[in-house]
């Protein structure tokens, strides 16, 4: 049997469960808004695929007026590149023979390419993979402004690896780049401007500063020295980003529909979405979800195919075995990852449904 | 660029990181430890293929002496009856109109296929689906022995939905079933036990008691009431089995390999496997894996390409960038259902690269 994904002009409650569907109105209410506010503030915009793997949606982002695409791994840039996007920004540290020979590929077919480094050994690799190319590989050096992932610890580190950058000839040194900004705006402006300064003391022209994170988006503005923020989730949104006062209900484009498979007790329901479907991200949530309308309905866990809902303090109408639920997920970068097609729909009817790029692949 | 899937005879220090890895010697070993142990105490053995969802590797275990395979969802039931396995019991309620002509299709072509119920709701949707087909389906009561998850929670209302089966042309009564058994042996012993009286006093036969659950798995022998045993993760372990005592480390045959993509800080190593490649699955875990030879590293957290390690307890010599190490996962089933092939091992040499079946599939 083959799959039945739903053909355009099925109504929602006939959509095979468990499975993310993604509002068009509000999905191109966030990318407008988004594009509007970074225009206002003079900011280019690069939008993180990782959420949706999507060339349609990517090439909305574009017409918006994004100015390329962010990709986090080899596979996706090479994905979207397949699909015709020529201004990628891979924010990760390329390592290792056979990924830099596939970086050396790609590089010669995308018109715009730009890797991150955060390390000299991590220079070092572009340099030799890139010594006899004749287009130079675009280097950021990635910056860690408070987020305690990856990137140089000072602005000083920034300056000097910058300094080893611009002594290739294969390479060329593109500018800064941060995420996560959690030590917020004032922090990541600190950090640039000192090691814009550095540079500048250098002679280093240092065109671009990437600022990044869809819960700092609002605040990309907050950033002066910022040329460019990137975001990936602020196009579908989530639990997360609503409770951050990041976006409100109505802005909320993906829902993981869910049907009730059992009513064990008068306290517990029982979804066919588990963590196979919604993930086990709780991002500081105690629940792995939240039920629309349902108010008190707490998703208190998931095995790999089951949600189970105490509804103990639900003070909506209880929901009947068979029934439909559609879930405001916690995280929708993940749960894209979880499924091989994307489900679209305009007012519960369904609209398109469309492969993802680069899902179930590696580096 | 096509994804380089490592040819056999490859070292796994040149394996594309993020990568999981499969140990043949050690799943040889698991395979055959869990049948012996089964045999020995007189059960039937059911391995759920939602661990590893591999033709090859279900085979082994039916090869072994498993008497069928344990799907968890249709789309499941129906790649591995696509590959030739006959025997499958589907542990879910399938409810609504599309999934029930699925499994009317499924079971016009599996010999032998099985389904659960915990409901009226669930067995009046089989006994409309299954009405007028020449060949009934044959349906399990699941029973809720301390799991609280599905299942009915008394026998009396597992005898109860029994005798609606009974009753119905289109089904066949095959038996009860639990999982998990949360409450133990004990509880689950004395759950059938009641139950089969009541059966028994109705004149219903239940040939089939079917019990669950890698981490019961070597108690299995303690419900004497069981036939049967279901259990997925012990084909590979997990560092949760681990500490459950299930397993030893050397029976853990799953790895993911991963680079050291940055070193921030002394004591800050950055791999590139997160939350797209190990899950955010803890299972009662503060750390999102293991690093194997790396004692105290602590794996604290994980962005969707990036894990952040702490070494300021780690007693081993500290990772350096570019450096691949192997992180023993907390849960090897979510890990499995991320990836499209698997890449199997021996002594450290690529013996095999497996496409998995029915991943990113829906119901």
């Amino acid at each position: 049997m083959t799959f039945p994904w739903p053909a355009p002009g099925t109504p929602l409650s006939e959509v095979p469960t468990p499975m993310p569907v993604i509002d068009e109105d509000r999905l191109a209410a966030n990318i407008a808004r988004a594009q509007t506010y970074m225009a206002e503030h003079g900011l280019s915009f690069r939008p993180h695929i990782k959420t949706h793997k999507l060339a349609s949606v990517a090439q909305v982002q574009l017409d918006a007026g994004a100015v390329g695409i962010n990709c986090q791994k080899l596979t996706e840039a090479e994905a979207f590149a397949d699909a015709g996007f020529d201004d990628i920004l891979i924010t990760y540290n390329i390592l290792g023979p056979a990924r830099l020979a596939g970086l050396r590929a790609l590089n010669d077919r995308v018109a715009r390419l730009t890797v991150c480094a955060d390390s000299a050994f991590t220079v070092e690799g572009y340099a030799e993979a890139f010594s006899s190319t004749a287009k130079p590989l675009a280097v950021m050096i990635e910056c860690d402004t408070g987020g305690g992932r990856v990137g140089v610890q000072t602005p000083q580190a920034a300056a000097d690896l910058a300094a080893m950058i611009v002594a290739q000839p294969g390479m060329r040194f593109q500018g800064l780049l941060t995420y996560p900004a959690v030590g917020g705006a004032q922090a990541v402006e600190a950090f640039l401007a000192e090691a814009m300064a550095l540079l500048d003391a250098q002679g280093i022209a240092c065109p671009v500063r990437s600022n990044g994170g869809s819960p700092d988006l609002w605040k990309a503005h907050l950033v002066p020295s910022a040329t460019e923020h990137r975001a990936g989730t602020y196009v579908y949104n989530d639990r997360s980003m609503a409770r951050a006062g990041e976006c409100g209900t109505d802005d909320l484009a993906m829902h993981v529909l869910a049907t009730v498979v059992a009513r064990p007790t008068p306290t517990r329901a029982v979804l066919d979405a588990g963590s196979k479907a919604l993930t086990s991200d709780l991002l500081g949530f105690a629940e792995f979800g939240e039920i629309e309308g349902l108010p008190g309905a707490r998703i208190v866990s998931l095995s790999e195919e089951h949600a189970v809902v105490d509804l103990s303090d639900c003070t909506g109408t209880l929901p009947q075995i068979g029934q439909q639920v559609r879930v405001i997920p916690n995280h929708t970068c993940v749960v894209s990852n979880l499924f091989d097609r994307m489900v679209f729909h305009r007012g519960g009817v369904v609209t398109r449904v469309e492969p993802l790029l680069a899902r179930g692949t590696v580096w």
